[in-house]
């Protein structure tokens, strides 16, 4: 429906036009890297007076192909008038464009305008409320992975597609387009196995704890996470304490064969890539739906190879899911899709009410976990026993362990040493940080914040740590963070430390310390105002 | 929910950090215009070396203000390592930012990171699929008119308040918040009439034609117009064809107190700027919901201070409106806002089968415009007729004329030459263009369409020849265009021309060349084949 605004500039007047390719009119430009970080949206520049296309009948929102030697990328068109930018012999694009183009600067490429999506009227369809089928979403989803979406097409798909305008066949649909828009690895094993949380708990870094477990046993289970996407940090955050985690696919492939497990970054991997688009759009709309949930999850595991998931649901006041219906119901479609897919799946609801261990931020996580691996006595019992009982879970699906006999497992493997052992073996394959004073520490600069009056802790919110923890620098301030001193139900008397806030700069802590003078995160009361909740662990 | 990512850059080892303002931490940087045009969007470029700002922990999507001397605005930031782009100590607007900034380059500048949008949580709310109220509109509107929401925000509320999504309470709620977001005319007359087509029709330029009519008559008639947003021409491209339309606001308004009318583009008037922010995202999404579309009219028209308004709603089988009881819910969506707005509205349901006058395109829709004001006897006459009735039915919201009397006098006013001197008048005021070869011609390349059999003219389809009339090069290439020589029910033998297609530039035409080929547009049959629509006019 766009009119076309990009025609090579004949003018009839002119020497005769050279001839047309049918249905395309394809010149050349020299090809320039503009230094602009766009952010997941390619975008190219063109000059206002360029020498081949006319450009008077721009639509800034119009995409373009790119292309040169048979590679092909799509961008957003800017047009500028500052030949320091681009000059009028050549085509500008911005860094992540160029190099997913892959060719160096200055050779010729080929710009014409793109052919709109071929899935846009599915996509209207949806918006309309239609449901759509299994060929509508491989088409949304291939055209998706191909940056053929622009930003606002992708919003209108996240939604269009969120809570409650997919079924429930929708959203396998949904997952198997977008596991098929990208590499789906073959580990050649008979069991290959993950553990997954649906996020929300500040601090919960228990894969760093079920990998190594349950690696150590002998399964495979290679683990790739995504950075902090609106937590004070991920896995792959806390991982890079103590390890490389950008590594090539192959590399990865490598350390999985050799020691049955790694605990990377998964941006890499060109694992569900389509996921990352939408993530890039429902972060900043704050939106996880279920159905986006169960897909972007599920999609990114079965892609990994991975076979049995176990998957951790926490439910509490301030986590995700606030009530056992909804976790019930999250679980319900978690398993139809799973079933669909041929992905064994075992889903533990848990507690959430909280966080889990005493660290909120990258080395302070890290430092937990290594005290729980190092079975220090100080080491954070409730990181410890959920850890263990979710590689319990994750070891009952190696058929020679009896149903229940995982938790001892596990904890034998823990106590013996043997998790450490593996855990320094992946950290040694990654790439260990050095030992020395690079190594990230906590942050130098912090402030306590102390009972206010006497009682139990009866309220610790998550969402309120989390953003603490934030306003103090973590996740890319890898020593900033929180660390909590008393739990729910411990008794305060007033005064009482009840956390410490680390930073390692000045303005980060001021913001910090005035974000927790208005809400500091805790409640202190009367044990009986403890919230229950009723959940296997 | 995002992390802060904008922070000093005080190394907490250096000298102490000079005292920060609560809860907020500017500083100053040089103001630079990048001479990028980013369509609407907002963006600020930061060196990745900022002197004053780490952009370590940067969220390319998250927004900053910008301010001077109590000046402010809200761009997206993009980081470059291109001195060019901008140095370390300096700070890039793009175009349209710059402008909106309003000081010179070299300014000192303060950044901070913006808050989020007040209105955020409303949009989720809407999302989740809840009923808003009209505090909620005034301020998810107002948000959007002060450039609070990004591309990514607006198109998730456009497509949260789509078909079906707003009851038409919320719609009077959401046209009042838009008409608030910018200036109110008050013309100080009783009356202050208007006319508008809800589009998808072309060739449809009533207006040029009802507006001097009325204003001749004595009526008030402040036509304030867009350009097309997704047609071939709208009424100012065609008017720019005759005369200057982008004329600053107070001197619309001379123009107005010295002929009774103008017919200008609207753009400078800042009515319902939150209008244009949302059709920015609309347009790239082909969504023209009825909630939107009758927001949008009715806004304008109330902002422009019109208090009486004859709205034209064309049907036919590829007209926006394809049915009558469509057309009838539309009407009564219409009339239900318009009601609680105080707007006087007559609705009238015409027929929209195939494109009204002969010329499709800015240059040819004039000439058929001239050639009924000059009362020429080859003049298109469904042109004539249908915006003597139009015109009558606006002029007879003059208590002064009966019910029924008015289509007499719009003829009279127009057979007696005083339309085509008002319209004379009107383009004097806003500037004639020179009669001279300078003014805008018919395109001097074109091909011809012939019938493939006899018979009548059984179909036109509306959207083809639109999109024909594009392809040429229309609106920006001001002659290109489609030259209808048949109309529907009339009689062809084999090889008789059905229209011409202009266009100015060789690949233009080969474009249009080529796609008339696949679907010409119209098709021949037998008389009893011609559809039947039963409309006033």
């Amino acid at each position: 429906m766009n009119p076309r605004f990009l025609a090579p500039a004949i003018d009839p007047g002119a020497a005769p036009a050279p001839s047309l390719d049918a249905g395309s009119a394809p010149s050349h430009l020299q090809l320039r890297r503009v230094a602009i970080d766009t952010y997941r949206e390619n975008v190219a520049y063109l000059h206002r007076d360029c020498d081949l296309y006319r450009v008077e009948g721009f639509q800034a929102l119009a995409k373009v192909e790119v292309s040169v030697n048979g590679q092909r990328i799509l961008a957003t068109l800017n047009v500028t008038s500052d030949p320091r930018i681009v000059q009028r012999h050549e085509l500008g694009l911005s860094q992540d464009a160029f190099e997913q183009l892959g060719v160096p600067a200055g050779r010729a490429v080929a710009v014409r305008q793109a052919e709109p999506a071929p899935s846009i009227s599915a996509l209207h369809r949806k918006i309309n409320g239609e449901r759509l089928g299994r060929e509508d979403f491989q088409a949304i989803i291939r055209d998706i992975a191909e940056h053929r979406y622009s930003k606002i097409e992708l919003s209108a798909f996240v939604v269009a597609t969120n809570r409650g305008e997919l079924d429930r066949e929708e959203v396998f649909f949904l997952t198997e387009a977008m596991i098929a828009s990208g590499r789906r690895v073959d580990w050649q094993e008979r069991l290959v196995v993950d553990k997954h949380c649906i996020g929300g708990i500040p601090g919960n870094r228990t894969s760093m704890l079920v990998v190594p477990i349950v690696a150590a046993h002998g399964l495979v289970c290679p683990k790739t996470s995504s950075r902090a996407i609106t937590s004070p940090a991920g896995t792959a955050d806390t991982m890079e304490v103590l390890a490389d985690v950008e590594l090539p696919f192959e590399r990865l492939g490598d350390i999985v064969r050799a020691h049955r497990a790694c605990l990377a970054w998964g941006g890499t991997a060109h694992l569900s890539p389509a996921d990352d688009i939408l993530i890039s759009v429902e972060r900043p709309l704050s939106l996880d739906s279920p159905g986006q949930m169960v897909a972007s999850i599920l999609s990114k595991k079965v892609a990994a190879g991975s076979n049995h998931l176990v998957l951790d649901i926490p439910i509490g006041p301030t986590a995700k899911v606030r009530s056992m219906p909804e976790a019930q119901r999250l679980r319900r479609l978690f398993e139809y899709v799973a079933h669909r897919l041929g992905l064994s799946l075992d889903v533990v609801i848990t507690d959430g009410r909280q966080p889990v261990g005493n660290g909120v931020g990258p080395v302070l996580e890290a430092r937990d976990v290594m005290m729980v691996l190092e079975n220090h006595p100080l080491a954070p019992q409730d990181l410890r026993q959920k850890s263990l009982r979710l590689a319990g879970r994750l070891l009952e699906c190696d058929p020679d362990i009896r149903g229940g006999d995982g938790y001892a497992i596990a904890r034998d493997i823990l106590d013996s040493g043997r998790a450490l052992e593996k855990m320094r073996a992946i950290i040694e394959a990654q790439g260990a940080r050095p030992f020395d004073h690079q190594r990230p520490k906590v942050g130098a600069l912090s402030f306590e914040v102390r009972a206010p009056s006497s009682g139990v802790v009866t309220q610790i919110d998550n969402l309120c740590i989390a953003r603490l923890a934030q306003l103090a620098g973590a996740p890319k301030v890898q020593g900033a963070g929180v660390d909590l001193a008393r739990k729910l139900g411990e008794p305060v008397t007033q005064g009482d430390l009840l956390y410490r806030v680390h930073a390692a700069y000045r303005s980060d802590l001021e913001f910090a310390r005035q974000a927790s003078e208005q809400h500091c995160g805790y409640t202190v009361g009367r044990p009986e105002d403890v919230p229950h909740v009723f959940v296997e662990f």
